[in-house]
């Protein structure tokens, strides 16, 4: 039985929210609803109209070979910085001051509701970049960078500050903290393929060592850092261990204590 | 300019799958596409309808006051197991045999191409639970709980094994591990609501004291257990810390090593 255009519509979009990146064969989709292809391209069209509309991702239709489309994540400039203003408006309350300068924001990296979207909108500063897989470091940098993966279509590799039996054989990496001491790092051999070219993502960078060490982590892996994107980034050093990221917040502070911004 | 109907669908798709268990005034939808709830609720009728033959998700009608309807994980069962026999086999690779009868699965965890998912299966044996938040431990528990957390629509409050300045307050426990020594964890006061409803998520379990840990966290928090999900049970010891838990996986031995199976 032929499934009518709309329900047809609502599975195709199904799939491609739930993995982007993935590039679905426009020949694989007509033949599981056993129509054409012409049939399928034109669903496809009207997918992609609808999410210029709607905000936040492209389709990419390829039109080669088989063709086919998946779904990339976009993010308005006008409505990320909505969103981002949002977050930083929540981050700046007072009852978020921590001793040190420093400001609560556990609460919002590990709910998805901010997360997914705070991950949706790094990744989308680096679809061109040609990352194979994100690294990042725990703790809190795992959820961003879980969703930044997710929404790039690829794995995440975790440096880690302790290295546990059932992580496997790692590569251990001492490096230079931002306070002069220096901290060992592992990276297990299997969760990061030698050569690859990696975007680092981080929670919070105050002097960018613990990225300088993922980077250094990343040459012992003869790996290509391709990208970095951080969440929040402090004012303070205005000297940084690493250059080139971007970052979607800063941490400033001004004479009633700190305060988050948009870039 | 009114927008046609399959355009139409693929944004609400859209909506749906990116926030599960979020509630959807049909009002509020009809307002946005200026056209009528009757119009709307057609268009949720051929989603829901779609979804039923697409599988992994449901979308619920509410039908009281305002109407409205939102999207819930659910698996169909035959799905699941083909899904998780993948992954079992994978898993039981001699390749991935670590010393100590353990098996190395942290690629698995740490890539949204499954975890994803085995967040959404383990999310779908939870949905009636009443959560309000889901708990995990760090390090390797937090991708598959995070996605347990957005597969739910529910915050996630991370349980550590140390304690950060950025991290705030927190309550620290001691709680036995299963070779006999005490162990400390911590918990942001920020991080847990006092008397929440709690779901338990954790990525392994061999004897269940880290799950039998957080349980007394949560008490801590004067906060109910209201379920306990698990990625991988470990077959022995038999006896476990803790019981009426959920499991995806079992990871049994025998004569050629390690084996992960459906459970």
């Amino acid at each position: 039985m032929k499934i009518p255009r709309p329900e047809r519509i609502a599975r195709i979009m199904w799939r491609l929210a739930k993995n982007p990146f993935r590039l679905f064969s426009l020949s694989d989709i007509a033949k599981s609803f056993e129509v054409s292809k012409t049939v399928i391209s034109d669903d496809i069209e009207i997918i992609s109209n609808a999410m210029k509309d709607e905000g936040r991702c492209n389709i990419v239709i390829d039109r080669g070979r088989g063709g086919g489309a998946y779904l990339v994540p976009t993010f308005d400039e006008a409505d990320k910085r909505r969103f981002l203003e949002g977050v930083a408006e929540e981050l700046s309350k007072e009852e978020r001051f921590l001793p040190g300068g420093l400001i609560y924001y556990s609460d919002i990296v590990f709910d998805p509701h901010y997360t997914q979207w705070l991950g949706w909108a790094l990744g989308s500063m680096f679809i061109d970049c040609g990352a194979e897989v994100v690294m990042t470091s725990e703790v809190k940098g795992i959820p961003i960078a879980i969703f930044v993966a997710q929404s790039l279509g690829l794995p995440l590799a975790v440096c880690r500050f302790r290295n546990r039996p059932s992580d496997g054989p790692a590569v251990a990496l001492h490096y230079p903290s931002g306070t002069g001491e220096v901290r060992a790092m592992y990276m297990g051999t299997r969760n990061l393929k030698k050569g690859a070219k990696v975007l680092i993502i981080d929670d919070f960078m105050r002097g960018g060592s613990t990225i300088a060490g993922m980077t250094m982590m990343a040459r012992e892996f003869e790996a290509t850092v391709v990208g970095k994107g951080v969440f929040i980034v402090s004012a303070l050093p205005e000297q940084k261990a690493i250059s080139g990221y971007k970052a979607l917040l800063v941490l400033e502070k001004d004479e009633h204590g700190p305060r988050v911004r948009v870039l």
